[in-house]
């Protein structure tokens, strides 16, 4: 397969390059480096990326910021980074990509297991988490020619414990390694519409 | 308790305030009537209409709205209108109203079961209902002075079906007195950070 994988040079990116590297051709895409640059908070740019890219089998992306912060810290701006970078850019990849993916082919997103198992400052995270899987449900019934769509919904990495860790305490660390194998699934299994949860 | 109603003119509105009116103070509000006008995708309005409520124990929200079409006719702006209305104007409710809800008070949004339960044209719906339903389980774990907050997630209304029917086929319709007690539930029980189903 030619798989399309956004946010390559990530934790979890770098992950999902090993996994599925030795079986499929990766073109990797990201907004500072990569094969493809593109800026998902940018339509303009998804849509370059795509017409540059051409045709391919599978979109997985990696990418998507939120900020943390204490919810009465948080504010307009701090929600609107989310919904405009992590939400509505993984959503308008499977929007503005939908065409460029060939029949029966898949987007695979990410989302977080905070959307069900809050910290402290995490409250934006977790609403953007909860609205990425919901929309993933809800993408699979509409979608033509075949096309998949899933959510892989990550607990917190064992890589990111060092600057992370204090915001997680109790919480299983998960290898990148392990959660690679849930985009793995989605990509080249025949689900649709489920939300893997690596946790 | 004092109770300020916001949608209270809708379906689900009216439930609420015939559910509650019987037992507590309700101030009614919503965009066209009600005792206090407000326009909830719009922070000044919310901040306005807290400033004339003055205290209140609870805090309800029965009102949002969403794009409903197909996937590939959503859009940026159908995708917008959930954000900013159904979404961030419950959110924005409860950043901007805590510091009127009174210790111990509560915050109750709205969502529904479009977040795992998706019909066709509700690709919105879904990611809007799925954001709240976990932006009220995080932000349960940071609000101040005992206060609470909870979803109600109702299926579809019995008093819509005559609408909305056709796109609810083999959907059991929820009468809203039904549904009326999960806001009963949340405002004069003592849980927080749940997503009460109303199926």
């Amino acid at each position: 397969m030619r798989i399309f994988l956004v946010g390559a040079s990530g934790t979890i990116g770098r992950a999902v390059a090993a996994e599925l590297g030795s079986r499929h051709d990766i073109v990797k895409g990201g907004s500072k480096s990569g094969d493809i640059r593109l800026d998902i908070t940018d339509p303009a740019s998804i849509g370059a990326a795509f017409r540059k890219l051409g045709k391919v089998d599978a979109v997985v992306c990696a990418a998507g910021r939120v900020q943390f912060a204490p919810l009465d810290q948080l504010g307009a701006a701090g929600f609107e980074l989310g919904l405009k970078d992590k939400l509505m850019g993984q959503v308008n990849l499977v929007l503005l990509g939908r065409d460029h993916v060939a029949d029966g082919g898949s987007f695979t997103l990410t989302s977080g297991l905070l959307d069900r198992d809050p910290i402290r400052c995490g409250c934006s995270a977790s609403m953007v988490n909860g609205a990425i899987n919901s929309f993933c449900v809800a993408a699979a019934v509409e979608l033509p020619r075949g096309l998949r769509i899933n959510a892989v919904c990550p607990g917190v990495l064992a890589e990111s414990m060092k600057d992370f860790g204090p915001y997680f305490r109790g919480y299983q660390p998960v290898p990148g390694a392990r959660v690679a194998l849930g985009y793995a699934k989605s990509v080249e299994g025949a689900q649709s519409g489920q939300v893997f949860r690596i946790e």
